[in-house]
């Protein structure tokens, strides 16, 4: 199956010092992990296997539990049989079909 | 940290059978895991560790992986530091604010 | 069309008060619309026409916005031609098809 | 107030033909609008002031209902006091700080 997963994921006790911060540290982590993403402003997409995009997610938690006290984490996933360049196909789909 | 999570997931090729049977296939597992939890009409909450609860998660996915060729999950999480009883405490805690 | 709507809102700037008085202002708006809803741990499930539900949406963010300089507003909906009862009727529908 | 929607918005009944001629559907009615917005594999962002990008929301749910018997729409927001060129800039700060 591929897994298209959208997070988001940042502190709520850590409103003085901004929250991009937080956010490029769990970009980092994605980063690290290999997988095929898209940063964008309410979240960075990631595709790969149900295991994989899993574990980068729990990552991204554990970066941000060690000096956090609350966690906001908001994740929606696409999972689909046999679908190969989600990230690119999808969006190249809807747009051939613009008017 | 306690980490309260509230859960959606279901197949997106299933439309003919309606989506119930899938809900409480997941639910059912959900109450497998032991770990306190609320059924709402959007969502399922459950309140654990972190680790206990991405595992009932991860167990949701697979119990529907088997025969549905494409499923949606929506997931949100509050996760916070030296919290108890969560589930019913924060909405013990709005309701007595209100008006 | 029936639209069922998980709505949670609340501020990104007040960490040091709590959430639960701004949620319990929301819920207040809530309760005022008349419209059918329940309140559980991380959000309020809200029943009603699409105009009738969106008007409500709009009420919640006006009811937080006086005050506050950054808030996270999360929606799902579901929406569905001939349904009556939904709050209470999906859930039924999946209890009922449990193990 | 600057409004960032990420907005998702697909009919559930229509499995058969796919969903990308819907989300093209949207996304034209979006694009009509004259709102900044960035379509992404899972959604797409939308920047506006709160009573525009509400607009557009009701815009979108209208183009599908008229031949959908049955809508998911997931949206997340975030709201900030004087910001501008938010979609951009968001991405922009998080990635200045990336290692």
């Amino acid at each position: 199956m591929s897994v298209i997963v959208d997070l988001s994921i940042f502190p709520m006790d850590k409103q003085g010092t901004g929250l991009s911060p937080y956010v490029a540290r769990v970009l980092d982590v994605i980063g690290q992990s290999g997988l095929d993403h898209r940063l964008g402003p309410m979240g960075t997409a990631i595709e790969g296997e149900w295991e994989e995009v899993m574990q980068v997610v729990d990552r991204c938690y554990r970066a941000l539990e060690e000096d956090c006290g609350r966690i906001y984490l908001s994740l929606k996933a696409d999972i689909r049989r046999d679908r190969t360049n989600g990230l690119d196909g999808k969006v190249a789909s809807v747009r051939e079909k613009c008017v």
